[in-house]
């Protein structure tokens, strides 16, 4: 995949000191926009993608040629109005679209970074987009939003950077990381470093790809993004183009040819190390811990006005864990409002037809600009 | 692994039709006893095994060293009373602890059977088993139970033989494996087939296992028998033998290491083709197709007295699930008891100390003796 064509990057000359005690500088970080930066700057949104996402947020997907992954909610007159706001999306460092992460080539050695690239977290992530505020010259956006590791980013944010927001809209998150989502990242990992094209990560001279154990690794992570009910409701025990089981492992199953699919669908856009680096920065996020136990303190004397968004059937990242960033928002007397939406399609929901969601978050942001 | 020595098996000179349309013979079937068998003949309990279980119920595994997978449950005094009952189990055709599976070895043409194994159901597991009672010369059972997949092989049981047993016990189970649960499995033997050392099953006389893809397949399993709850509770975010995080792949969380030890350990139990047929089994079990879409059909007139359990955090076989067969048996007017069981231990609850539970097979089998 060549990834030069179709992307805008920066390149960012400041420094950055990374949470595991390394300083990058000179790294790429690539973006893409929608709608208009008015003139006096405060009609921006920054939204920050999740695990397999990129900056390609609406519209087609110059690279996959798909829907942006967040098409139902951004675009003209859409939940997020870029006939009214100016929408700024960029690939996590780590990512694999274009800005610094392990299939990058190193301008010294001039090879694949691999895995010689820093083990990277989410306020590292966060760190390293805030210098888009500075590109665009934005003193305060109007918004930061995202789901499920986008919306850690967006806590991050909030807590680096407290005054250079007005909103925020964390979608499906958490504040901290929990164990079974430690366990269902370190799965898909080890699917990977099963490969044996992984070959620690050196993989990009060697004609092969760890394609299998990503695929596997993203069968994983599918399964748990739907709830059990939307997987009855769309699959249930279907057959595959057959009118009886085959007796054979072929897909017999309507549900295990889809999960082949997306298995094999995702290798063609994602790169295998950054499935590893970006899962790793979500497992190490713990703004809990990062505030000595008090989560709270995170959000201390802050301005900015809060709207937290969970779904009924998200069993990854459940509305208890959405509700503990709403206590402590509450107990640091930031103002927040919070909504759980009723929906059947499980942590997926943020990226669905939720009519619901796209709604609270449309009067949200039209309330409040 | 020698699974010779220990084992005692019958060799079912019988032809069995499989489901598949294919006829076996003279099949070895791996059992164990537990208990004595009684004059009358009337104390028999025969115990169907889960996916990763075998004919080792309770004491010491003889192959493994470790306890038996019931221990909790079977034992003198214990839910299960084997000094009063008498405990049959069977390792299931497929499985690989001595009875005919793809580990077995071929007596024409002295190779191991791999992936020419056939594709059997768990109907075809029940019916090899049945002839047990043959061998016991038990007219009729006091009781079958077992939990997951050994509750979808009771169910069969009853279905099957209706008159050969008193009592039954489906625990913690399903009538008709779910997307959800098909998904799951899946994503196991996609896990195998990637590993390249798999072979397309033919890998016995290569020197190398599929062990990578295998330890995968038993990480995902093993995530999903636990409940969120029981993750937080046991491991949480608690690091592994370290201050802080080592900004690295190893192990970080205890979880990790704990979920890669479950791995490799399996890896020494079990054959990755047996995980192949088992888990395909399972998936294939729907015995309300089986009924024509009326499950109580399966138990029109049946004299068995049944009790069926659940626990409150399983969200492999959740009581919705479990209850289903109650309505059923109800519709066609069975005798049955239901209990759902609270408990945070998710689907294992079955396999542990879970006092509610083990107290309730105590009361149900002494109370029906």
């Amino acid at each position: 995949m060549n990834v030069k064509e179709n992307i805008k990057t920066i390149i960012v000359k400041k420094p950055l000191k990374l949470d595991c005690g390394k300083t990058i500088n000179n790294y790429h970080l690539a973006y893409e926009t929608y709608g208009t930066l008015n003139e006096k700057k405060d009609n921006a949104i920054l939204v920050f993608h999740a695990l397999s996402g990129d900056q390609f947020v609406s519209g087609t997907n110059p690279m996959t040629n798909k829907s942006g992954w967040w098409s139902y909610a951004v675009g003209p007159d859409k939940a997020i109005n870029t006939n009214k706001f100016f929408v700024i999306c960029a690939n996590v460092i780590g990512g694999c679209m274009g800005s610094y992460g392990p299939n990058s080539i190193d301008p010294i050695t001039n090879k694949t970074v691999g895995t010689n690239f820093p083990v990277i977290t989410i306020n590292d992530m966060v760190n390293a987009q805030y210098n888009l505020l500075e590109f665009f010259k934005i003193d305060k956006l109007f918004s930061v939003t995202g789901g499920s590791m986008g919306g850690m980013q967006v806590l991050q944010f909030v807590a680096n950077f407290p005054d250079r927001t007005k909103t925020a809209i964390p979608i499906a998150s958490t504040a901290s990381h929990s164990a079974q989502n430690i366990a269902l990242n370190e799965l898909g990992r080890q699917a990977i470093m099963a490969d044996s094209n992984w070959n620690n990560g050196n993989y990009f001279d060697t004609g092969s790809s760890p394609n299998n154990g990503l695929a596997v690794a993203r069968m994983a992570a599918h399964i748990t993004y739907l709830s059990k009910k939307s997987l009855e409701d769309k699959f249930g025990r279907k057959l595959q183009e057959r009118d009886d089981l085959k007796f054979s492992f072929d897909a017999d199953f309507q549900i295990e040819s889809y999960l082949r699919h997306q298995g094999n669908a995702f290798v063609d856009r994602f790169d295998a190390n950054s499935y590893l680096y970006i899962t790793r920065a979500m497992d190490y996020f713990d703004l809990v811990k990062q505030y000595k136990g008090n989560l709270s303190d995170a959000f201390k004397g802050i301005k900015v006005k809060f709207f937290i968004i969970s779904f009924t059937s998200d069993w990854l990242y459940p509305t208890p864990e959405n509700k503990e960033i709403v206590i402590a928002l509450n107990a640091a007397g930031a103002d927040v409002g919070f909504i759980e939406i009723s929906s059947d399609k499980g942590h997926d929901s943020f990226l669905l037809d939720v009519p619901d969601f796209l709604k609270s978050v449309k009067n949200f942001t039209e309330a409040n600009y």
